[in-house]
């Protein structure tokens, strides 16, 4: 497979990837992790995914209104439209980034937050007592630092500290509360660290406050999943095996503890100087992380133990940051419908749209979203990890040695992550698979790989090659044994398309349920908001072709990254977006999809792949 | 002195007292611990001060409009017109007490405090959780308490309470601070407890907060006495021995936790039931309660640590309440005026009086507020215990065995604390004595005593043979050895009279200072409010002849009970209360005697007793 990939390498970042021939520029920065900006969708009108190719040859695009004849000159290429043939240097700037990396944030399409964090550092330097100035500690305090709360502990170190540093210090305010006393002028150095926790896989970003810059990202799999590899059998075993509870805790927080310390070190700052943490997840997750029993979760009518946002004390969780912290929980709309969903909302503003839009976050769970006419329904959708590689044959995560793109013509051809043999396949590179076998005849509707004599005479013998019959079941051989990284072939097996099936239908019949709430039509959809890491990678015409998505047209599908993370880092960013999330979350109504009558009848139906390719 | 002593019994407590013929019936119930209406400052004119004599004769008075000819012949007279000649038995009306015993909540003069705890509880019965009702815990939980807030380990809580108990129980609330629940409905269980702490004795009264009646009352001593009998020498010993700190405090929240014992035990309730605890007391006290170091209230310019009132949890001050219960300290108004000033400006409704007025509130410290147009002055004067027994030869504090009344004709007359032997002399009959050695011309206005020869003819040869000359010193033999109980006579020395003046002229100096700030003189005052334990058995007539107030009529000069007490009582009452005491002190300026040029001048000058009988 080799012999046919090429490589493009990203500038500033010199990150590079292996990509088929044709890859457009902007998919190839998206498997390189640098989402660009497309509010037209990537119908290559608006201009923003602007990069630069600085070495290596890309043909010149047909000149028109947004690239001037200069910028193409100087080697300026839409993202959405150019395509690699050849290996590529590309520069990215700054502002066609999605998210600013390492930058002053955050853009999110339409607004930007504005850097007013919740935790705060101000230096002071006080009057000293006088017999002009008489007046107590605490309010001469007051005087510089506005209308404070002090904590019996912070009491009784204030009077101490301002005689014992010549009245003067850097006071570390969490809102109106203040929570320590540095010496010397610290303003400086100021962290805080969001957290995305999934059911599978969690990302942290360290933030510095102080600047609203991002200093490090981390990223790591849910050490949970030796516990059940989906938020149910988690819960399950939590309400089987009394004392679990603060096992599985207690693994999440180690795993969370490591990400803090390899960031830390990575920044080169002390933990101590890490004052704020804020955390998305679903229900299980976010009470399991908070050591809140999810026993509830686990059966019939999946009562989460709260709504609201919290905040608790990093120390009572023992989370590896300054004793003083606390840890910004997101609120949660009910049942599954967790912190992610809410950060989701956060991120993508998906309230401020003004017409129909529906919001999907694909992880191991699937989280809807749909907004019509200042209303938002919110649903959960059991998944399943089919999409993050688990209960599929050769299925792995999206990394070095996954088969993330397969196209099937006359041949099959596929793209792995990184320089090596193929080892499994994960999510984006199954979509592909089982689109393609569609479309060329090998899979059914109802998701049947044909025997040899069923097959239309169509197919490629190339592909009839691969089908291969066993147990009265036939499996597509994807990757001969002498290709893989493994001992053997890489296989799509007829179970692996069932799971795919059920993942894709439970996301679908979701998607229904909620429209039909909201009374519109899937066409009337102004926009649908693929969010997750997985979201950022998927070809959305083969997303629409096994019938995960509506077929509504692709300029209407829109990758809006890690939206989770997204919203984790703007509660950090500003106390205005915590006030908004909640906002969000109070308006949200709560679709519990198990007991909807309709839902099973649109299970069943969005197991059946769409009849014929999508049309527009 | 016994012979000619009578008996006062008062129903329907059933406390008895002896006291001298003549005494007023109002005086006499003060003695016995009950302190009667007298919003006419005893003129005889409001009849707030009713009892009713059911056994002995007391002279009819001359009818008028006050009592009816029907209540008089019922027995009923005016306490403060009514003199005992003989052994009575008096009951007094529920309705003419100041404070109320036991019953509902607490009049002061002209307000009403409502019943509105800033702790509460609620007994709720939760809808559970169904298909259609499938919110979260808390959100379930607040739709029957509110707008509620929940600590960490109190989210962690609630859902196990819940489920064990049906959905049903009783919340405690600290304002929307849902503090800690109990099974079955509790309601009518909620206690808190007051204290007055003052630099002497302590005072702490159990209120129940279901009713709001008084419980119990419990009374003693100071145990950091044995630290320094003033507030000043104590802070010397935390400054001088480090460490020395928490030993005041643990002997503090000893004898404050064996106060709460002792009133629990009275009252058969269970320490877990008390909620809420107030405390009031000045700055050092506070301080040291709190386990705030008094450091910076030991030099110039004498600073508190806080202003605003606190909330502390009582666990962590070690007091024995229930583990969830804080404690609300008062504010502080600067230098030594602290929350028990605070708390006796609430309890006095200062601020609303209208005219101008002065709060006295005479202890060890001696805390003086003033009022005029709306503005408002306060100061503390190191009056130093001599009004409290301690500094004085034969001193004592007002219990069994004090001279509390000293009256010199031809004969010195005394009254003394319980039927027993006088053993020394309280702050009462210190006031006493010496306004009639100043009277009989055995002082002159310097303090002097005279010796014999320079005493005039008028005075009485029964007085001239209790002067005695030792060491070129006059002392004055208030009780002969035969008399007294004590080894020995009981006197009053020459070195006696100089603390007297000190302590005198130092309460009376700062509140000259509060008349020059507020510019206006002594007698355009409405009221001179007599607060503090001591304050309520003073002879008016006698703290004004030796100039301790300044001269204005008598029926201005208002008792008003233990004023901070009350203020503390009446912050357990109503959250509405703690607000105001915040309003109170954020208005009232403090007056640093110690830092203003005047004061040396006008203690030496009031130290100077006044030259002549005053004449209204």
């Amino acid at each position: 497979m080799k012999q046919n990939e090429i490589k493009i390498t990203f500038q500033p970042s010199g990150r590079s990837i292996y990509v088929l021939p044709g890859t457009t520029l902007l998919e190839a920065a998206a498997r390189a992790g640098f989402i660009l900006q497309t509010p037209c969708g990537g119908k290559g009108t608006c201009g923003k995914c602007k990069v630069r190719v600085t070495s290596g040859h890309c043909a010149e695009p047909v000149p028109n209104s947004v690239l001037s004849n200069d910028q193409i000159r100087q080697g300026f290429r839409l993202a959405c439209q150019a395509k690699a043939e050849e290996p590529l240097v590309i520069e990215i700037p700054a502002a066609s980034l999605f998210e600013h990396e390492h930058q002053i944030l955050i853009k999110s399409g339409k607004y930007e937050v504005k850097l007013s964090p919740y935790l705060r550092k101000i230096y002071f330097t006080l009057e000293e007592p006088s017999m002009q100035n008489p007046q107590a500690d605490l309010a001469r305090l007051r005087q510089a630092l506005g209308d404070i709360r002090v904590s019996y502990k912070m009491l009784r170190h204030i009077p101490q500290f301002l005689r014992n540093n010549q009245w003067k210090g850097t006071a570390v305010l969490a809102d109106r509360q203040l929570i320590a006393l540095e010496k010397g002028d610290t303003c400086g150095s100021l962290y805080g660290v969001a957290f995305d926790i999934g059911t599978t896989t969690m990302v942290g970003t360290l933030i510095d406050l102080a600047c609203g810059t991002e200093a490090a990202v981390s990223a790591g799999m849910n050490p949970q999943v030796t516990y059940g590899d989906d938020v149910l059998s988690r819960v399950q075993h939590v309400r089987e095996q009394p004392g679990s509870l603060s096992e599985l805790q207690a693994v999440l927080i180690d795993a969370i503890n490591k990400l803090i310390e390899r960031m830390a070190a990575e920044k080169g700052i002390s933990l101590s100087s890490i004052y704020d943490i804020s955390v998305a997840g679903n229900t299980a997750m976010q009470q399991i992380f908070c050591g809140l029993n999810p026993h509830a979760l686990g059966e019939i009518p999946f009562t989460p133990v709260f709504d609201q946002a919290f905040r608790i004390p990093a120390e009572s969780l023992g989370i590896k940051a300054n004793p003083a912290s606390d840890t910004f929980v997101f609120g949660q709309v009910g049942g599954f419908v967790g912190g992610d969903t809410v950060a989701g909302m956060l991120a993508s503003r998906i309230d401020q749209w003004g017409k129909p839009v529906l919001l999907v976050d694909i992880g191991t769970n699937g989280e809807i979203v749909l907004f019509n006419q200042g209303r938002m329904w919110a649903a959960s959708t059991a998944a399943g990890p089919a999409f993050e590689g688990a209960r599929i044959s050769h299925g792995m995560r999206a990394t070095a040695g996954a088969i993330e793109k397969v196209i099937m013509g006359e041949e099959v051809q596929i793209n792995i992550i990184g320089n090596v043999k193929p080892i499994g396949i994960c999510g984006t590179g199954l979509i592909d698979a089982v689109a393609e076998m569609l479309r060329t005849g090998v899979l059914d509707v109802t998701g049947r790989m044909l025997p040899l004599d069923e097959l239309a005479a169509t197919v490629p013998a190339a592909l009839r090659k691969r089908l291969i019959v066993r147990d009265q079941q036939t499996d597509f051989i994807l990757v001969h044994a002498i290709e893989s990284g493994v001992d053997g072939p890489i296989m799509i097996t007829q179970k692996d398309i069932r799971e795919l099936q059920l993942a894709a239908g439970a996301v679908r019949a979701g998607i229904n349920i909620l429209l039909k709430r909201a009374g519109i039509a899937a066409d009337e959809l102004d926009a649908v908001l693929l969010a997750g890491a997985f979201g950022n990678f998927i070809r959305r015409n083969n997303a629409r072709r096994i019938g995960l998505l509506p077929q509504i047209p692709c300029d209407k599908i829109r990758f809006i990254g890690n939206a989770a993370s997204l919203g984790a880092k703007m509660a950090l960013l500003s106390s205005r977006e915590r006030e908004y999330s909640e906002r969000l979350r109070g308006k949200t109504e709560h679709v519990d999809l198990s007991l909807d009558p309709e839902f099973q009848m649109e299970f069943s139906a969005a197991m059946l792949f769409p009849e014929h390719e999508p049309v527009v």
